[in-house]
């Protein structure tokens, strides 16, 4: 049972995990100096904690225990009653969302667990924006792909961000980061995917062409602004684009990953 | 041609259009009040530009002057030249696409206008969120959809944030308004079209087997949070949803109406 603690001081060191949650650059370095991560309404805390991650502790404001109670419940880490004015004086914005919870992250798993009976697979190279990630989480998950990958400066799954556009679903859906950028294609080769990039190469083939038929495919996204890097899209076995109405190249990364999950898992 | 005018007060009452961007609130009457909207980066002032809405104004930093040669040459109105710290100071961000313009809106055309030769409409209840219609209407104009009507309480395509995130589609997309939000859908069946609601509700269909076939079809979708209306869902001619892998029960919805639209598309 989680040890209900009311503090009344914005100051107090126990807090300092939920310091300043809208500065992005400081809540990276510090999510990733000290292996923790920010979970944010009941929803998603309930979800993180029955995907198994253990929480370091709880902040909320009391009329967000009740709802709660079986989550704190079954932990042992300590949960900070606050006001809500505190709340926000500490987070540096209104939680109307009610509950955080702190979270330890565990060791990703080897990319080969995370392929292990794999069918079909996002490849994501450098996604920036923590909200893309998350859209293109529940894509995944919601279009029945079996896994994600990311490349080494992939914008962050467990940031808080991220978690709730994806609606915790980066809890369910197994992912890791990829070791090495630069031999990554041809390893999913050799694990027996078919790669196919997404992009507007000259030589890439209608989605629906570029996938029918296909067993194992590893789908290859790129970053929002200049989509993916030369060596990626040459690597890919595959090019493949959406086709496009005249006058419009593309869609947003996360609109487009809709689409291509969507026609891959009706392959 | 725009006549230059270097400012270099913040004060100066000249720059009243651009105070405060990041105020949505404030922005949201400001803009309506004024009958003006704000277009960033030179991209989207060049496709306002070329859809012919007449600037009020334009704002921007001695180093962006060059990159709008064209379009400034092109019109009468005013051009304010400051420094880079003086926009930021203005406006509450900075200013990093370099170029602001001002511009006045028009009347909306009647939605008979809108519909007329249309094949494939989307029609938006309430999407709260500027992210979200700017990514739908670049979906519709990606996907090859010919017109969106937006229900009263729909939020703004022409403001700020919904204009960068469409990449300026929405001045080349028919839109409007739909001024009677409760006969909106009877009036769609009236002109021809076969109503489409994207739902969970219980009698819904895969979303392909409800548009096959389909001549003339409105594609109806409802807010981020609760989706459509009863009203609404009710009085669709047919309900439809995209099918999802078991736990999640949904899209978020710019990735739903990139997977219905191009669904439809190729109906």
């Amino acid at each position: 049972m989680a040890q209900l603690i009311e503090v009344d001081s914005a100051d107090d060191p126990r807090l300092a995990d939920y310091r300043d949650l809208r500065d992005v650059e400081l809540r990276k370095s510090i999510e990733t100096a000290e292996g923790l991560f920010l979970a944010e309404g009941e929803k998603v805390v309930r979800r993180a904690a029955e995907a198994g991650f253990a929480a370091r502790s709880f902040l909320m404001a009391p009329r967000w225990l009740d709802g709660l109670a079986d989550v704190l419940a079954a932990s042992d880490a300590p949960c900070y009653v606050v006001s809500e004015a505190l709340a926000e004086q500490v987070t540096g914005f209104h939680v109307h969302r009610g509950a955080l919870a702190s979270l330890a992250r565990r060791p990703l798993p080897s990319v080969g667990s995370v392929l292990e009976g794999a069918r079909s697979v996002l490849v994501l190279e450098d996604i920036v924006d923590h909200t893309n990630v998350g859209a293109i989480f529940r894509c995944a998950a919601g279009l029945g792909f079996d896994a994600v990958l990311l490349a080494p400066r992939c914008a962050d799954p467990l940031y808080r961000r991220s978690i709730k556009v994806a609606m915790g679903t980066v809890f369910s859906v197994p992912w890791t980061r990829l070791p090495d950028w630069y031999d990554a294609l041809p390893m999913l080769d050799a694990a027996g995917f078919t790669t196919v990039a997404l992009t507007l190469a000259g030589d890439s083939v209608d989605i629906e062409d570029a996938v029918a038929g296909l067993d194992k495919v590893a789908l290859v996204l790129g970053s929002e602004g200049h989509g993916l890097s030369e060596h990626w899209e040459r690597a890919a076995s595959r090019r493949a684009t959406i086709p496009m109405s005249a006058g419009v190249d593309s869609l947003n990364v996360a609109a487009a990953t809709a689409v291509a999950c969507y026609v891959t898992a009706r392959r």
